[in-house]
């Protein structure tokens, strides 16, 4: 059985597992307090052409999304497209800290500047909560990405009320090296207040760097870290993961051959005339798959059922990530080309 | 200025404040364990023909739905309609104590049976959060009523699937008392496991009284009254209340009164070929009205702005109470010819 | 029977009471926004000659101490002592908006600046939480009071080190007409950065007011007190009874009958050697009774038993109120000398 | 500098670390359902002796303290002793999910059975929180340990009162080999309701085994993990490393070089005649150190200041881990006796 169900089926991509293994001896400090965590920070900043953020090292995407949420009061929530993974699939773990999530529909799993005006438009006294953050992520959870001007009008509508912009990047290395993509990390840490650039899907063991930008949000953040859950004791692990992905291309790297591997795939399934649920140009697409070819596949792959199509078909995502080699893809193509021609 | 604002606007009945001013040099336990909130929980078991559920009085509607919803365990969460108090008119009240609210669009204010089993089928694992509470009203927020054949379906697709069907009474007189409604306090509690019915909008000073059917609900509830801000130190001022209203026909008179007055308003309305927004029998009445009238209403009504309906028009909300008399429907119908006439 | 269980077995002081029946068919606005707030708060502002502080009215003690605990932010802590009504009586209800609380020894039922001071020596790092608000009560849960310089050291403390100090005065008239006191309304509010009046123990029917001196803690605490069912929809009905109260003496005379009262039943139990547990000046006292007097009390009597003192002896509290008459104290002397000398 | 600071200052044990780069690259399915997490169970509950039990992998120590307690019910609190570190040194984390904490006094860090009676006796009705959890560390944060007696003890009088008994076992693996110990891992499991097996502490990169025996506490668990950030997306990462542990003595032998170390470096303090704070068999010592030696160990090494003893004396942890060489200590007892005997 081969894996097309997410990007975290494997270990670590050979430059991070190589700097995990050089430095496992090495005392340093716990809780990400030590010399490669600042290190990798440094690089971080460089990067992202910002040098006046906190760069600070969590354990996972939904403890990022948890931490950011935290900094709001109490009666303050988000704002976010009913796909969002916070809405979804993170078992309510936002409202677990107290806070509302206010869902908008979107268009291809993006929110627009329109949409949070209306909802603005709507919250305007104490009976109802103040939204006061507005969650997107990049690459979507549906694989698109957001264009710069569409980033750059959502962060307008952000300063004019007052509001957070968080950007949730599990999948930011993905946008970035996506085929259209025009926003770059500067543009990312220009246009928000703090955002985080994914590990754990882009060839990590674990973790993901936090980049804080506004003032306002900085103060104490490192409590908010620990009290969700959200600081790892040996901290350096993350530092040193990141310091190997930053030190030179790999982080982009990582994401460009998820890309390309699923891109790849997309054109396979363009060649049997299988449509596209949605139209993503990073390392996650979505097939409308008759059910009898699907249930062929799942013979000799992994893969994630999104959701019932029609009584025939079903939307699959399919997934690619820096461990996917061009075998796999050349693989899947010969096994669907015997699937869609047995009787 | 006159107010149609809402049914809140005054005191208490004047049964009720009799009854207050009658027992208030009287001493009495602490909390809502005194005699009367003893007898009028015995008077309500009768009412609603239960004599096994747990009777609670709390200090609001919010705090009544805070409580129910806070019985759940961390990762279970409540299923509502968009328009629901709880999901929109609490400030986060619900969220607040770490629940999540999965909102769905229903139809006139209600949700469906066929609504649950969708958010069912959708939540099937520990990614997401787990819907084990359904929230209802009724009436409803837009002064709707459910059927008894769809409380009825409701409460079988939340049997099927484990799910607490809660449900909202604030203006449950209102719905109990309106034309059409084929639904008794029986009914209520025979379909529902926990349910309250409302005292603020029906005549009380303060107060609900909550009724806890279900015996998985009833341990240690008192413990998520006093947690949750919702009991009262001289509780027994709630007891002395619904037992004023329910030793006699107090309540539904009540109920009736704002019901009958309010549909007295709308077919004043329909005099003037004014069409209503959604079409409710209790007191409750969501008129569309130029907005050049609604500007000369304004000047001797108070009434609440619900939203606009066009560039020229708004929907507007009336409400009736118990205490709105046939001369204040007198007047309005006058002044609402002669603002039609002018110019 | 008659009790001397706590201040709240009765209804609402005569003055209060007519007020209310008065006003009772008056519309006025919901939320706690109409005028009867509105020229409460002012005669509120009057009374302790701050103008430049926010009042809001509140359904209760609980919901007032968890809404000023809920203006923190999410690591924040409250230090109180361990005979706190926040760390004891409230079922937890500071921690279910997720604060820690840090409970001090405390002397007499009172924190000291000393105390405040060590605990913040020792939280001093991300790894623990961070103290941020100092809670007291005056009169304290025992009964004793704070003396001016007191309650300026710790005001001193609270500066140096950026806490917020909240006053609890569920009893603050107790405590200001006590013997022995020489705080002022005013030095209440020149000393805090928050506190509460207490009705529902002197003379109201329900309802405390909030007054907000430290300009942070200002914004949106509305949405604070509904977010925490701390809002009456006939919020009316609390402005009516603190304007009947402050209008004249009513609120300090209501507190001086208290805790005169009190007072002769302290002489009372002198005069037969009964000791105190803890001096009091105020409305609650705590005589050791041997318990074969205290079961013969307990025939006539309704008193709260605080403890055992030794294997004969128990802590028992008498509470008076503004409902306390000589003839219940000259009875209940009869009473107990007949009690002792029962062989 | 060498670091005696704590027990996570390196990287994972070599065997953890060769069976982490030798699954590096084998697909797995996610968030903990593999099968390197199934065998690691397997192992685990032939080391416990327990089959009817569920494990869990979870990402840390206090995620693990945070999950158990976010399965007790809104009003229900845990009791432990002031030291206990979700009291301490978790930022408000178990707080955070809404539930009071109840800190006794202790002896030794130890909770006794009879301080939890205590407990029960004085908390008795709704206007107090419910205990219904007891928090044990072992070995404690001082570096004692439970004996089997003691233990039994604390189980019985849980058991009596429905209290959950729950044994955070950041160090177990150190308590079970310490000199003196007469718990094996079956009695743990026997005697409490849920537990975790440490892993970052005792050789892993990240990772704790949370055992879950108590029925009532199984159903839906993996809800709770993903909602309070506790789950990891390559949850197998922590599998394979409690496989490698498991598979043979390496979990034991880790915690047992621990030991070792610290208990020649309190034979190395005695033989100069410094006192122990505490006599601590496990790998935390405690010795109270003249400030002048120990501004002179601060040059080579890095110790944790406990607190103050006296105006001349420190106390100071030291921490060894399966890290620490014999070399190291040698070194030290080196480097003492220098400090010892300059002027």
């Amino acid at each position: 059985m081969f894996s097309f169900a997410n990007d975290y089926s494997e270990g670590a991509c050979p430059k991070v597992l190589r700097a995990l293994v050089e430095t496992n001896d090495i005392q340093a400090a716990g809780y990400g307090v030590d010399e490669y965590c600042e290190a990798a920070a440094d690089l971080i900043k460089r990067a992202i052409g910002h040098d006046d953020v906190d760069v600070h090292f969590i354990t996972g995407g939904t403890p990022c999304n948890v931490v950011a949420v935290s900094a709001l009061r109490a009666h303050e929530a988000v704002i976010c497209v009913e796909s969002g993974h916070i809405n979804v699939h993170e078992t309510g773990a936002v409202e677990a800290t107290g806070h509302k999530i206010i869902a908008v529909k979107g268009k291809n799993g993006k929110i627009t500047a329109d949409e949070i005006r209306t909802v603005m438009s709507e919250h305007t006294d104490e009976h109802k909560v103040k939204p006061k953050m507005v969650f997107v992520s990049d690459a979507t959870e549906l694989g698109t990405i957001y264009s710069k001007k569409e980033l750059a009008q959502i962060s307008q509508v952000c300063k004019e009320y007052g509001l957070y912009l968080y950007l949730d990047g599990a999948r930011l290395g993905n946008a970035l090296v996506a085929t259209g993509n025009d926003l770059s990390f500067k543009d990312i840490c220009d246009l928000t207040d703090i955002f985080y650039i994914g590990g754990t899907k882009n060839g990590a063991w674990i973790g993901e760097a936090m980049v804080v930008k506004n003032d306002e949000l900085k103060p104490e953040f490192r409590y908010l870290i620990k009290q969700h859950c959200a600081m790892l004791a040996k901290g350096r692990l993350i530092g040193v993961q990141f310091l190997a992905m930053f030190e030179d291309k790999t982080y982009l790297d990582n994401a460009r051959n998820a890309d390309i591997m699923a891109q790849a795939l997309k054109y396979i399934f363009a060649q049997f005339s299988i449509p596209m649920y949605i139209d993503s140009p990073t390392n996650q697409i979505f097939p409308i798959l008759e059910n009898r070819i699907l249930e062929k596949i799942k013979r000799n792959y992994i893969v994630t059922e999104w959701g019932p199509y029609d009584k025939d078909h079903t939307i699959v995502r399919f997934v690619c990530s820096w461990a996917t080699r061009k075998e796999n893809i050349q693989d899947f193509y010969n096994d669907l080309v015997a699937y869609v021609n047995e009787n």
